[in-house]
């Protein structure tokens, strides 16, 4: 896959790119594309089983779990010009959850566990992953809007 | 104030004892009177003074800062029957915010800063804030039960 590919064009894509350069503190990815940023998070079933069962979850790590939410709750703020607050949180062990507050409305609740493995087997399956939690929380945020709005 | 006062036998303040002693995790309080746990709570003016304005928030704080909305998070379940969960979310400086989510309702959101200084006046205090944060996620839960309910 190479920047050619049109997923690099769609919302989702670029703004998660946006993301983790907005979190990449030490500027470890200054000047560089942003298939280098998003590749990380690939993880093909070889690359996922050279990770340990267990550990603990380094900075970066976190830093893209964060991004990851971070863009679908931007996505949601362009969908519906609410302003969407993501919240991670996370053990040292790497459990924890992922909010999506949205006015009073938790817009999207989702389990975290062994973080120091979060990824996707492809930017594809990345892209279906957050196209369907924003359609999950938009169509939470159309049931109750006057929740979504307090 | 000695355990002697009527305000020892109210709900909140018996739920908070109860919290602080299962968050004692080095069992610091072990054996010692509910005054004992609740005392460090307890900032008069004199000893806020004592405590400097920037920094950063040492983890038996941090664990009555969650004791705190633990508190509150029981009372809301005993009130409702819903399950509540507090939700602490703080950077290392003791910047953040409280949720206590009911479903997929936020029924408390406090946004919480100087964590390190976290404390009140008196106990009637501590437990008039409680019952005010307590009336608010009652009433909200009481408007939206089928998104507390979710």
């Amino acid at each position: 896959m190479t920047a050619a590919d049109p997923i690099y064009q769609t919302d989702f894509v670029k703004e998660m790119i946006r993301q983790l350069r907005a979190l990449d503190s030490y500027g470890t990815y200054d000047g560089q594309p942003g298939e280098k940023l998003i590749e990380p998070l690939l993880l093909t079933p070889e690359r996922k089983a050279q990770i340990p069962l267990v550990g603990d979850p380094d900075e970066e790590t976190v830093a893209r779990v964060k991004a990851f939410y971070n863009a679908i709750a931007t996505l949601i703020e362009k969908e519906c010009g609410l302003m969407a607050v993501p919240i991670i949180n996370l053990t040292h062990e790497g459990f924890g959850r992922a909010l999506i507050i949205v006015g009073k409305l938790v817009a999207l609740d989702k389990t975290l566990r062994d973080v120091h493995r979060f990824g996707f087997e492809s930017l594809s399956k990345m892209k279906t992953e957050a196209d369907k939690l924003l359609a999950v929380a938009l169509e939470r945020i159309g049931a109750y809007p006057e929740v979504a709005g307090l």
